[in-house]
């Protein structure tokens, strides 16, 4: 474990060189490469380490200590987003450069940067007390980037070795690197894709334009018709579930330490564009969203070719709130866009999996069961003493924007509930050009988990 | 001249290897290389040959015979379509081969097939009568594929070079190879690229989506709001100026070997959509059109990737008939899509040229002036003879749906009006893969331009 110990930074240069992209099976070496370096690294802090196949890329389960202990699960994901657009990238995506206190490279931050954290702290635990007293089961998939696929039927299979207390998650934001925010919530996921095809091969607009429905007009047509103008989903039934925030949620979210104004400037925007009733900040936590992440048809080159294209493509994901159900919703989108379409041309909606929100009560807030195991109420409360001793500020408890579908599973399959401390923040570039992991982070962060795993098994 | 003797159909192999795609700078060695092969072959038929120089792809300017003759204008393009997508291609684009009766290659029929027609039927002319007595000027420009953006430039220095009593022009369709069609009317064309800037960068769609505009979603509700659902422009003014078509261009429609059922399955498509009121034979050729020739943004690849992303595009040509003028319809069209925009996001509208709608009304047709020149009266009259006599039936005489921005500036500006003959057909995919020229109709369209020239000097 000499590298984990000796540089945890080095190990995750090491960890980014893999491309790791599960969309693309170009790509398909770099998803074995980061598999097998995530394995070795467990392998020699003393995990036996098992990978399951699944249809598309095996997932790693790995176990330590002894069955009787208190069962701590910890999640993270070897894959990454698509590097594209490349001649948006300072430096290559995955030949990782340390600039200005920040390691450069797809996956830095989402989701290899935190895994090295759990593991460099471990491997300092471990050094210091071989016995360490918790059973221990990692898990590491392959698939998280493109919106978990298999991993559901994975749990249903194997769902017996992930019973436990409580599951340990870095894979979500922070909003600077001297505020740590424990979230509490995670919008789920529908993924889908639309295709309409009207002519059988693509037209030239002048000769045929006028009898015919070009696919763009009529793809487009049909994707307006999802919002109104104020930015409101109209799928009918889209908001029967969502349950309003709780008051606490809205006064932690008051403490978060950025404006309105510093939020718009880093974006770029012109102005917000939140949903009607919420402020920008409220409405990426608190409200569902229907968003287009890629829409396509015909001339996409330099200068103008006047063609009707054959045929036309959208790339749909909405995120989801507390109570809707990613099925439902998939349904109901899918429906809209069908019955948005003219019969002129013939239109295609492939749903593509998805997953249901998730909401966790910290242990002690207003509206918790008290029921909780005892290793999650220690746990939350010793969470909040080590982020504070080594970040200077206490954890903000929040739910936050971005999806990992799974964790939603592991409540409803294995009864999990998840302690998720964020060690990313919006300066990392997720999934976008230049994604980068703070290194101040980094080390702060593995100081945290070693003090946080050592008081944890103390009486 | 022995090339266009010997074999007009290696001729047109030779021509279409040189990849003239004017829209991409990638290309510019085969815009070159046609345009030379374009002015060699015009050197051999005794032409002067003079190059103009536009600030893209310059203009050959050709002439031949004594000024004091009466004088033809000829008009042709060396430039093609881009040949995207490649994939779709059953042989390589600028290899051209035979197959069934077909030389395919990009733009084998749009437009350097029917050059060689003309060139090959003047080269036997010209064998047989060296002193052949009618002015001819050649005119073949670069940009046609583009919008011709140097033409109106080139033309008002140099209008008083073109002054004549014809235009001869064959780069217009026909419905059958049996069945030739006069071109009486082109419609005009307004090019414009729509571009919306949301975020300074793509972003993860879970941690900022809900607080900000996608520019995909403003994009496609400003471009859907451009049409209503029965597909009529809604954009402001954007009919005022349409002529409804004369009886006798009804008549003429009538006379159309081609069905709707068998129009509807050429194109592949599940049923028209043409405007209210117009069938779609009669909407390709007396209704304008707002069409998207390509759109995108976001994520282009395999599988999913969760982004809202920074821009978004929308390459838009409006077809425009008379009177509607392209500035006009260009100005309204841009001043409809910003006004659709919201100011979340930030639009650019860029208007990249075109040309009026042209319309000819042949010498005793209903509605001629009867001041036609006397080589225009001769050559609509000789034109339907030749026709008859090696196609076996007369031409109808119609309008149609493509545009040659140019054809109106000429008329405008240096008097000329044109007659139009139409060489390719449906099947020639124009604009789309597999383009190809009919060898049968180059063969009986050279003999029928031989005739057609002799005639047109006799007495």
């Amino acid at each position: 474990m000499s590298i984990l110990l000796d540089s945890p930074v080095d190990a995750l240069r090491q960890y980014v060189s893999f491309s790791s992209v599960s969309a693309d099976q170009n790509f398909a070496e770099g998803v074995t490469g980061a598999r097998e370096f995530a394995c070795s690294r467990l392998k020699e802090l003393g995990f036996e380490v098992d990978l399951i196949s699944t249809p598309i890329h095996p997932i790693i389960l790995a176990t330590r200590g002894d069955p009787s202990w208190p069962k701590l699960v910890i999640y993270g994901h070897y894959d990454v987003q698509p590097p594209d657009p490349l001649d948006l990238w300072t430096t290559d995506p995955f030949d990782p450069v340390e600039r200005e206190g920040r390691l450069y490279g797809r996956g830095a931050a989402d989701n290899k940067g935190p895994q090295i954290v759990h593991m460099a702290a471990l491997a300092r635990v471990f050094r210091d007390n071989p016995d360490y007293p918790l059973h221990i089961t990692y898990l590491i998939e392959g698939e998280e980037e493109i919106g978990s696929p298999s991993f559901r039927g994975f749990l249903e299979e194997h769902k017996e070795k992930l019973q436990g207390d409580l599951l340990l998650v870095s894979d979500t934001g922070s909003p600077s690197p001297n505020q740590l925010v424990v979230t509490t919530g995670l919008r789920g996921l529908s993924a889908m894709e639309v295709k309409i095809y009207g002519p059988k091969q693509d037209l030239h607009s002048g000769v045929h334009g006028g009898a015919l429905l070009n696919p763009l007009q009529a793809l487009m047509q049909a994707c307006s018709s999802l919002h109104d103008k104020e930015g409101r989903v109209t799928v009918p039934g889209f908001y029967d579930a969502v349950r309003p925030p709780e008051q606490w949620e809205r006064d932690e979210l008051d403490k978060l330490p950025i404006t309105e104004d510093e939020y718009a400037k880093f974006l770029g925007v012109p102005e917000f564009f939140p949903p009607p009733g919420y402020s920008s900040l409220e409405g990426i936590r608190f409200c569902p969203t229907l968003e287009f992440n890629g829409v396509g048809g015909g001339y996409q080159g330099e200068g103008s070719k006047t063609v009707i294209p054959a045929e036309a493509f959208a790339k749909i994901t909405c995120r989801l709130v507390p109570d809707q159900k990613a099925e439902d919703i998939a349904r109901k989108v899918k429906q809209a866009i069908i019955d948005a379409c003219p019969s002129a041309v013939r239109v295609e909606v492939e749903l593509k999996g998805g997953g249901d929100p998730y909401v966790v009560i910290p242990p002690g807030k207003p509206g918790s069961s008290g029921q909780e195991s005892d290793l999650m109420k220690k746990a939350f409360s010793v969470a909040e003493d080590c982020i504070e001793s080594n970040f200077g500020t206490r954890p903000i408890f929040l739910r936050e924007g971005g999806s990992i579908p799974i964790i939603q599973d592991l409540k409803e399959l294995a009864g999990l509930d998840s302690l998720m401390i964020g060690l990313f923040t919006n300066e990392d570039n997720l999934h976008a050009p230049d994604e980068s992991f703070h290194l101040g982070i980094m080390e702060r962060a593995i100081n945290s988990f070693e003090e946080f795993f050592n008081q944890l098994v103390r009486d």
